[in-house]
């Protein structure tokens, strides 16, 4: 497929948008220590899902999805252990 | 690129996860109405990203990837809704 940089930088900007989407709740979540409107069930299967999209791309050798993906996993992974931390302390409800 | 069918499935396995994966935390959202941990800088960021990715997908004609973003927009807008409403009414914090 061939597309005008438009389309391409269009890829570029949603990548970006949703990548950079969890560094925000990832801070709030750390500085305020407040979990309990926190999905457990979310982060725990956003989590997996991003490590397999991050194989995915090793796989098929799609650098852009790699790199993507291996930048969302730090907030994230962040947010799952902060609510896990919580859960299992008794501090956050489970759902 | 050619891959065996380990690979889509892959790739098929990771879309499904973090696509469901927003469900779950937009019916604790409106059921509890608890939007207090919830940043609103990451869903207003991640829900523009998800509207990129489906326009992008719509440019390039990627089925999956309209889809997938499609069905991801209901749970986030929906989860940035009540944000935004308890925002406006003053009951949760900005960031």
């Amino acid at each position: 497929m061939s597309h005008p940089p438009s389309v391409g930088l269009l890829g570029f900007l949603a990548a970006s948008l949703t990548t950079v989407s969890f560094f925000p709740q990832a801070i709030k979540t750390v500085r305020s220590g407040d979990t309990r409107g926190i999905s457990l069930p979310m982060y725990a299967l956003f989590t997996l899902g991003i490590s397999c999209w991050a194989l995915y791309g090793l796989v098929t050798r799609d650098g852009p999805l790699i790199v993507a993906n291996a930048i969302t996993l730090v907030p994230a992974g962040l947010i799952l252990e902060r609510k896990l931390r919580a859960v299992l302390a008794g501090r956050g409800r489970r759902t």
